[in-house]
């Protein structure tokens, strides 16, 4: 089968690899029949992931048919179609008994990280009755795509971490993907504003359509000065990292208000300066997560009843054969203005 | 009167000045009869705290009898035995209406900071009614010192922001006063372990006699490792700072469990790493909070009703004359095994 292959850092290739078997009675082999490229594997390709070892297949969302199944598992048969979610998890061990299925102890994310993922015909799915979600009949499979990670991480990350409640002031550090996805999530709980920042125009006039109330421009990097003008001096009472880099969280900490959270959602890849002689009186929190996908049955209604509309984050659309031209056209959204890019089998 | 007067880093002097007058109508004269000296002071005598200039009247504890107060006073009278807030607070801003009384923005920590303070035979106390208690009939004023500061920061800060919870395990990082409150409030809530961390073997059998179930001498720098091995590998639910220094910071985030949260509670000087390249997928949470010590009036029925006993941090008392003494005995607890040191007027 086809497989789009990490090799180390800056690295990657199209392959033919052996299509995946059942190892373990809970497993499911899913043919793909949509993946999508994530910031993540950007993140990959830049060396900000060790765990991630070259001979790899990324790719950790997706939908697809079950192809089999292993003795064990209960709710799905070969044909059915499934929503794949980022995060493989057993339901039984302690972390995901409460819920914190992102560190599942034989689970959490491995798709495409330490086992094989979904940016290829077929993927192995671990664990596969509390890994996999039904798609409902007549769903728009391109618009679940968006379910496996990049909604709920921008929800539950972003949104619930960030504790976004009616009248309070959001800002959002990056207007990719998964910052719309926060800002998209974010409007259930009623914010009196939504700031977006980015240093690409576009992506914010991406953000003006999907809802933010303003925009904020850090090409000459003066975002907290705007930020603090535009907020009367407060700052917000929620500051959403959605980039990963040392500035974004620094700008972060520079626009948060007394008793606000700054909600990571970034892969980093190198520490960052705390500033806790300034921060330790400022009654703060600050929050990682991994997603644990808890919310993507929740999030499938507001989708399915149009709540929000998923398929607005796709902007291209590419056949398996294509990987690399896909990536290219992620990577540099620069130029092509991409959000998210769907790869059909 | 008498007064200590901050004259800069490393340097104080026990002083005469005038006694201070109302100024306005919210304001109230309160003559100390017990205060205390806080890490806080010793922060401030390090040079960490910019905001508390040279001539500034230390001190943010106390209690005492009113002396005099404006006409705009409900609450109290002269004569009245009172119990200082380290918090000034309005009641009226925004931040008081939801109990952030920290962040009051006529208020907050103004007291031996940026007002003078009690470590004198007068004081004076901006927002009266909102920033005194009125003492019980009978109660040892003297435990109740404890009350204006180090009981509600170690609660608020440590134990309620580090969401202690049954069953859960606990390290304190500082077995100093603000630790010991920490480790005595904790115990409200029924953890399963605390484990005390320091390099004073005193503060750690002190720390067992308060209830810690375990105690760990970081004297070798290898806290870490001895905590990982007391909790299985795992970590800890709740590391609380209570040092103030990027070492006992950088300590919490190697022993925070995935799920965990790092509730800072200490007075840092200085920026400190924050791992994100670790932590950013290990679902934790940092907290920071300048306390708002809207818990004294539930602290101070524990205390009335012996649920914790405040007196037993008490270990040395001086004459207000010997203030310049006090401040040695505490700073140097090392050698003398200081934890308070009550200063009677």
């Amino acid at each position: 089968m086809q497989a789009l292959v990490y090799h180390g850092p800056g690295k990657k290739a199209v392959e033919d690899r052996p299509k995946p078997t059942i190892q373990a009675p809970t497993d499911a082999i899913v043919k793909i029949t949509k993946t999508t490229i994530c910031g993540t594997d950007l993140h990959i390709l830049k060396g900000d992931v060790p765990t991630c070892k070259p001979g790899t297949v990324l790719g950790h969302e997706g939908v697809g048919r079950i192809d089999s199944v292993g003795p064990g598992v209960m709710t799905f048969k070969p044909g059915d179609p499934v929503l794949i979610s980022c995060i493989s998890a057993c339901g039984r061990c302690e972390p995901c008994r409460k819920g914190m299925y992102s560190h599942c102890t034989t689970g959490g994310w491995i798709l495409g990280n330490t086992i094989d993922g979904t940016q290829a015909e077929f993927v192995l799915i671990p664990h596969a009755d509390t890994s996999l979600y039904p798609v409902p009949a007549g769903a728009d499979e391109e618009a679940l795509v968006m379910l496996s990670d990049i909604l709920p991480t921008g929800f539950e990350c972003g949104v619930l971490n960030g504790k976004v409640q009616p009248g309070s002031t959001v800002a959002i550090v990056g207007s990719g993907p998964i910052g719309l996805a926060a800002l998209l999530t974010a409007q259930f709980y009623a914010p009196s504003e939504i700031i977006m920042i980015d240093v690409d125009a576009n992506r914010l006039t991406v953000a003006k359509r999907f809802g933010a109330t303003a925009t904020v421009n850090n090409t000459s990097g003066d975002a907290a000065r705007q930020v603090m003008a535009l907020t009367g001096k407060r700052g917000v009472d929620t500051a959403i990292e959605a980039v990963g880099v040392p500035a974004s969280f620094s700008l972060c900490e520079g626009i948060v208000a007394a008793g606000g959270t700054i909600a990571n959602v970034g892969v980093h890849g190198v520490k960052v300066d705390l500033h806790l002689e300034r921060l330790w009186s400022h009654n703060v929190t600050i929050t990682t997560r991994l997603v644990d996908t808890a919310s993507i049955p929740m999030l499938l209604k507001t989708v399915q009843s149009k709540r929000i509309d998923a398929g607005q984050l796709i902007t291209h659309r590419f056949r398996m054969s294509d990987m690399l031209q896909a990536y290219d056209t992620f990577d540099g959204a620069a130029g092509t203005k991409a959000l998210k890019v769907i790869i059909e089998a």
